[in-house]
């Protein structure tokens, strides 16, 4: 039987999604506590591997097992022997052509910056701190010019693994809640750093260093060191992934909250 | 030189603003950082003394130096010497006749809870986690029959060192946003865990456990027996103290954001 679930995590204290040979990881601390309700070893496959430090509030896996449960006992049965920086939000038996990350049809981001004149204690690890305003409207005309299908090497990782550098932006939104401002990011997939490295640039935008049109000038350079600097993973949330409707995966209510 | 300051922090890992015998406190390490930058000792008085596990967006303090800094040496300069977890938001020299706790005239807290099916993990120490969903309206009705000048007697900590019960409620407001609810409180001043054992009993109207009008008489019989239970610190922030306009103390601007 294959189980799909979603999983939010506050990846402040992990070494990131997947299970390493050093470091405490999302991946091996899930697989645990599953092995506890299952009885049975659990080997999870995510849609999308976060960073170091990356947050979730609707990563999804899948993962196949003998044990028969209710969908209480993968959700809150799991949840009672999970640390508190984990928890799983659902459960659902999917038929074995779901598959968490190639099932995938897109995936939704979101990039919290804290502006102003000091820095904040509370946002600390759930934003990332620019001192003065950032010019947002500037922003969000230079996003544009990245919406649709590109080869995005100027924002790829050096260590990206994946065979093909084109992916689809479907949407880039820029929204200001006071000092907070939220970059909402939706694409078929994404490169290795592909979100911290657009954000980076889309701040120089922001902060007047650089104008709109560069942004897309950069995109076609296809060079990374045309582009800004990589945000630090602190901001960062894997916030939804969806999928086709047919497998009827829960979706989370968007409050817009962080 | 009278300095007043506003101080944000992340509650979590402190037992409370005050210095204790025992324990890390906020005063204490804000204390020491100060000192450094007055290369002199430094005592601080705060507005509101807030327990173990309860946060600040908005403490405000005062305190006596003779030595003289420019305002971002205050604010930027302290920052550098304070842990990620405290930061000072802003500076101002005031005259003697300010003091921050006798000058306030109101404190605005908000209580935060999140509600639903799972436990979330990114809001764990930073909301208070409610199986199941609240009725917001029936909890802002029962709040309105606080609002005014009160014994709250019913709704104070039996350690409440205050010469008198009576305090003057000016707004109690309910807000949703998807699964976050936000009590907002504004008064003159408060008991001790006042703001928690009001919130414990609204959240018993919002259950439904309790019909609105029961607030009422729990408040009229002034017996803490009668009240719901004291809720967790970890939902609880000290939003803003407000002082008469003469002091031209800054205010945060109210984003509406956690």
């Amino acid at each position: 039987m294959r189980i799909a679930l979603g999983i939010e995590y506050d990846g402040s204290g992990f070494s990131g999604w997947e299970t390493q040979a050093r470091g405490r990881t999302v991946q091996n601390v899930v697989e645990i506590a599953l092995a506890e309700i299952a009885t049975s070893p659990i080997q999870t496959v995510c849609a999308g591997r976060t960073d170091s430090g990356v947050h979730a509030y609707g990563q999804v896996v899948h993962f196949d097992t003998s044990a028969e449960r209710p969908e209480t006992a993968w959700v809150l049965g799991t949840n009672t022997r999970l640390p508190g920086d984990v928890s799983i939000k659902w459960a659902k038996a999917v038929p074995d052509s779901f598959h968490a990350r190639y099932s995938a049809v897109s995936r939704c981001y979101h990039y919290w910056i804290k502006e102003g004149y000091s820095r904040s204690a509370l946002s600390r690890d759930r934003a990332t701190f620019i001192p003065g305003v950032l010019n947002i409207q500037q922003m969000a005309t230079a996003s544009k010019s990245l919406v649709g299908e590109y080869d995005f090497s100027a924002f790829r990782s050096s260590r990206c693994q994946s065979r093909t550098p084109w992916r689809t932006i479907h949407s880039i939104d820029v929204f200001r809640y006071g000092e907070m401002v939220k970059i909402k990011v939706v694409a078929n997939a994404f490169l290795q750093h592909m979100v911290r490295n657009l954000v980076g640039s889309l701040v120089e935008v922001g902060k007047g260093r650089k104008s709109p049109c560069w942004l897309k000038e950069t995109l076609l350079s296809k060079d990374r060191r045309c582009a800004g600097p990589t945000m630090a993973p602190n901001g960062l949330y894997l916030v939804e992934v969806t999928y086709p409707t047919d497998f009827q995966i829960p979706r989370l209510s968007d409050s817009g909250f962080l």
